[in-house]
């Protein structure tokens, strides 16, 4: 489970920084979910090599210009690529009118059913191996921060010590490692616990709208892996965020710790901010949270897991 | 006057190519006019390093997403570089709906008045010197061309042979240039006419937005010393050109033959073509009119009088 960041600039784009997306590239090619999607974001995929017709999942925090306007031309491009694959589309109070009279405004017509949910609280999505939960955050107009939790995974299976028992290579194999408890043909009863590791946790990706500090971005970031968190003023400028519904360096930084989530991403940065001072507003949060880095585009972020450092 | 191509490509961006748009570059720093608005414009214009502080209107030649998912975003980030010139936007009918529900839904309040035109074929635009002509075309949506026509410019006065017959520099030059004749202190007459070149008459440029092949296409190029013609197909997909209410490389240039125009720019290119294609895509229009480029991104073009090749 890696994170792609597409945009990470407040607003406009400036050179070298787009405005707002984040790819979730998931494992074992079960394909690709979008936060947000910022004019350019279609332009920024192909420029990463990820495919559209990959794509599955879109969830857009809020409707802001800078989050939203690549939406329309990236739905049609996934179209012209010719794939038929339904797209879930999530997102705020809004979003259904916009998208549905942008098209038809436009004459866009999509080979592939676009279904679109207009998010509340709660869990949004769940498949056999995620969970998606949202809950509103603080900002100008509603927004959402999106908590993707990964389900616990059974262990994998003692290979070795299953050799050395003398289990057959095969199904009972696979029925070990589902947790069942299997006997051989001479009698002898391996009990799945007794060959497979230790249950892990899933991981928890947290992504996180616009936003001044609330208790819900903590909430929505409680022991989180990885915490993609806004920080589009220095902390200097508090007040600028306090009017703007926007958070600090440090601000983000104290969500994090709040939560006890395990590492911190910085984006969204505002345009008055250049390459030379991020080492600055990285500084500033890690004085409170020190696994705090600045996000850029293109930067890949692996999310792994709170006890292996190769997940 | 130049013509700054920002994207040449059909329906979707490819490598190298981005969606439609292009800048006309006035003369004298009089600004920055804009046709058509693709996802990703104002990237372009930020890498080409045209300020959208000094763009004053933009053309749109129809409603299809690859001509129009810019506009947004370009709107929003000139209001946010501070500007307060007003700003006018020319299209078709939907235009004003489209984008006054996009900019309230998404809260984006501009900074400046924007003043959008849904346009009849006519003259929409007439300044001291230039002056802007419509028309429809034939699309599978209404679609417009535009005709800009430079009014004729009086002739440079003969420096030279001022001095020679003993005009003072000052005043009298002026009335001289602007057509009065004029009286020395000596009692010699000076005519204008005597003492200028002659006047030259206007560029005219023609921007044609998609399009089958069609009189009025053909009408708004006649005699213009550039016309921008899409090429969505080469000469073998003819039926898919008229299945899709677009020109082929050969429609094209046929367009401007019968128009007597003086220079053919082909754009919008389908994404199955390369850049290895171009040279035969050129090519194919050459056969039948051989002032034939094709556009690439980036590409300055600059619009040249009918008689100068300096101008």
């Amino acid at each position: 489970m890696e994170l792609l960041f597409l945009g990470t600039s407040a607003g406009r784009p400036v050179q070298g920084r787009n405005v707002t997306a984040a790819a979730l590239l998931l494992p074992q090619e079960r394909g690709v979910w979008l936060f947000d999607c910022g004019e350019g974001t279609q332009h920024q995929l192909m420029r990463a090599g990820v495919k559209l017709t990959k794509l599955q999942q879109i969830f857009i925090t809020h409707m802001h210009g800078d989050h939203t306007f690549g939406l329309p031309g990236l739905l049609s491009t996934r179209s012209s690529l010719g794939t038929e694959e339904p797209l879930r589309l999530y997102g705020p109070s809004g979003l259904r009118d916009w998208v549905q009279r942008t098209l038809a405004l436009t004459d866009t017509r999509l080979g592939y059913a676009l279904e679109i949910t207009e998010v509340r609280p709660g869990a949004i999505y769940e498949d056999e191996r995620l969970r998606v939960v949202t809950d509103t955050l603080e900002h100008r107009v509603a927004c959402y921060g999106y908590r993707i939790e990964e389900k616990p995974q059974r262990g994998r299976l003692k290979a070795e010590l299953l050799q050395g028992l003398g289990v057959p290579f095969g199904p009972l194999y696979g029925q070990l490692k589902e947790g069942q408890d299997v006997q051989l043909p001479d009698g002898l009863l391996i009990r799945s616990d007794d060959v497979t590791e230790p249950a892990r946790s899933g991981r928890i990706v947290t992504i996180l709208g616009d936003t001044r500090p609330c208790a819900n971005a903590v909430r929505l970031a409680q022991g989180a892996d990885l915490v993609v968190h806004e920080a589009t003023f220095d902390a200097a400028l508090e007040d600028k965020a306090l009017a703007y519904g926007h958070s600090t360096t440090v601000q983000a930084a104290h969500t994090a710790s709040e939560a006890g989530a395990r590492r911190l991403l910085l984006t969204h940065f505002s345009a008055r901010f250049t390459e030379a001072d991020m080492a600055q507003l990285a500084e500033e949060a890690r004085a409170l949270f020190p696994a705090t880095e600045t996000a850029s585009d293109f930067a890949v972020v692996a999310v792994r897991h709170a006890n292996r450092a190769d997940a």
